[in-house]
């Protein structure tokens, strides 16, 4: 096997100081347990629209689809609230899925002990979560055409169109399915089939899926609306293990799931493509958390999500899972000490700034 | 003014018992208080479905059109799984909603101080809660066209249509502005602009009303994305006043808020029309919480949300503000006496049945 290739995208708002501490990381795993990568970097979201006036160039999105991983920080921020859709930041991001195929985004929400007091949930309903969220990333509203202002039917309108085709809920579905069998056996497949033509024929093609794989019978696959989702979520998350469901509902419940960990500084996520032949998928890895442009600059954003994601790409991507364990334990074991960004800092914590925090790791290492 | 007419629609789930309280309510005002309505009762839903063929008849739908309020329970149950979509209890409720015009879809998720132990979420996060969702109701992807499967480009797949007209957002908009200028002067607008074409629209919609009247001028507008929505009410649900949003966003939504207040069963909501030369809306007020078919039958349920929706009729479309007043003050002081159903419940409560709080809170009037 050749050097693998690492796609290194900071973006915007507080991606470049994550980033800066993923960089040492690398550098650490170089020098001490012979990590050997090539990386390149690039410009994404408004970083490249401030130099290129597009939020992905075609030569950058070349080197996404021949990286072995793409790692991204942040894109978006209120500076380009005003920039034309087509090149706005989150354009570049919306590119990249599109055209290398991630149709799978998996986002875990789930608590770390030391830190369930961060959450504005009560700690007896959420200690030990563990939900796996597969978003499908690909298609749906986000992509959908027609799409803009038209005229139907004599009336001026502006619309979306939420789009899927079979093939599409399959493959993630099956992902959704292949990840509960090395986790806790249960599928909560998620969508309005009780308002919405796309949501019956999900549900007819998640379960036909179900019903038609022998190897997925030992998977309880349960369905439930959107709107329910988001109440179960908050009333009782530990009922969930694996949810599966499409872009736009995927976008808004996993948010809602990352916030009640208290702990979206620290969730990473990773979206991937459909293994070729040779079994290699493309993918990408960034935190759940956004660019959040209010304390960008500042020092104070938590790099652990960014350091995390990085360690998906390790186990998921590089094949390195025994450097991602070490990386998971170092973590851990930082947080064990009490050392805290100011996001998850509670009574007592010693807090840290995004490179104190990045040090502390690399000491945990 | 002649005696107005209540359309009575309990139809499924727990929808009849809670209603059974409210029957006993409205005696209980026309024999103390002197209220004089007339009041009818009609199917809807799977009630329906199962003595019709339909989730709501033609006869049942003229009715409500003349009606001065229509009172629902709630709709749905596993049972009817399997039937068309057409004929499905949902389809008698959207129905309603679309032919009576009610785009106004008020969701008030406020937190009762007697109950606060019984949200997921730490008291001082949610006391004092009082938060409206404003949630467009007759448009978006619930109405629009085309729906359904079509070959698109060669390639089959199963659509629906996000669809909004200018004069479809700004009367909803108006109304949360209206609203707002009478609580805490602050409209958070809720989309995907970053992605959608309708949230892009929504948003400059919305703007535009708010820069083109100087009556709303006191108001402050924010524009926040759906996802980071559904995250800031799980993180500071405090920050909000009036939210709204489309009517997509807005069930997943106002579900959410609701659940965060652990009051599920104490939420009413109210689906408002234009008002017509004479100032009458047409208007249908129903409990946030469905028809719950896992307790239904068992006189387990909470009957206070449908309570305090006919308390909603009374003030808005009735115009007998004292005797709602009166109820609310009921309803506290049967709160604040540890009269509980199992629902909302917690140590030291004397929980009773679905009859027992609709008597204890006719002792208390
Ligand atoms: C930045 C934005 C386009 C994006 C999305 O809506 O998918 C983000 O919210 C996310 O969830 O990754
Ligand atoms: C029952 C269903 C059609 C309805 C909706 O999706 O609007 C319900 O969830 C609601 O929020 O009133």
């Amino acid at each position: 096997m050749s050097t693998p290739t690492l796609l290194l995208l900071p973006g915007d708002g507080i991606g470049p100081e994550v980033f800066a501490e993923v960089l040492k990381l690398i550098d650490w795993l170089a020098r001490h347990r012979g990590l050997d990568v090539t990386t390149r970097d690039g410009l994404v979201g408004g970083a490249c629209y401030d130099r290129h006036g597009v939020a992905l160039t075609d030569e950058t999105l070349a080197e996404a689809m021949e990286a072995d991983a793409v790692l991204l920080g942040a894109v978006g921020g209120p500076k380009y609230d005003n920039v034309p859709r087509e090149v706005r930041p989150e354009a570049g991001l919306l590119r990249l899925r599109k055209e290398m195929d991630l149709f799978a985004n998996l986002r875990p929400a789930l608590t770390f002990k030391a830190l369930l007091d961060a959450s504005t949930l009560k700690p007896e309903v959420i200690e030990g979560l563990d939900i796996l969220i597969v978003r499908e990333l690909t298609g749906g509203v986000y992509f959908g055409r027609p799409r803009g202002m038209q005229t139907f039917e004599g009336e001026e309108r502006c619309v979306d169109t939420q789009a899927y085709s079979q093939a599409e809920v399959e493959r993630v579905a099956r992902v959704a399915f292949d990840l509960a069998a090395k986790r806790g056996h249960k599928v909560h497949s998620v969508e309005k089939a009780n308002v919405m033509e796309t949501g019956a024929f999900w549900r007819r093609v998640v379960s036909g899926l179900h019903a038609a794989n022998p190897e997925f019978s030992a998977i309880e696959l349960q369905h439930m609306y959107a709107d329910n989702c988001a109440m179960q979520l908050v009333r009782n998350p530990k009922q969930f293990d694996v949810i599966v469901t499409d872009n736009l509902f995927g976008d808004l419940l996993s948010d809602c799931a990352a916030m009640l960990t208290g702990s979206l500084g620290m969730l990473p996520s990773a979206s991937l493509g459909a293994p070729d032949a040779s079994g290699r998928r493309r993918a990408m890895y960034e935190p759940v958390h956004g660019s959040a442009p209010d304390i960008a600059g500042q020092g104070k954003a938590n790099p652990l999500a960014m350091l995390l994601s990085f360690g998906m790409a390790l186990r998921y991507s590089l094949d390195r899972g025994a450097d991602a364990d070490l990386l998971d334990k170092a973590v851990e074991n930082v947080l064990a000490a009490g050392i805290r960004t100011g996001d998850i800092a509670g009574p007592g914590a010693t807090v840290v700034s995004t490179s104190g925090m990045g040090d502390a790791v690399l000491a945990e290492l």
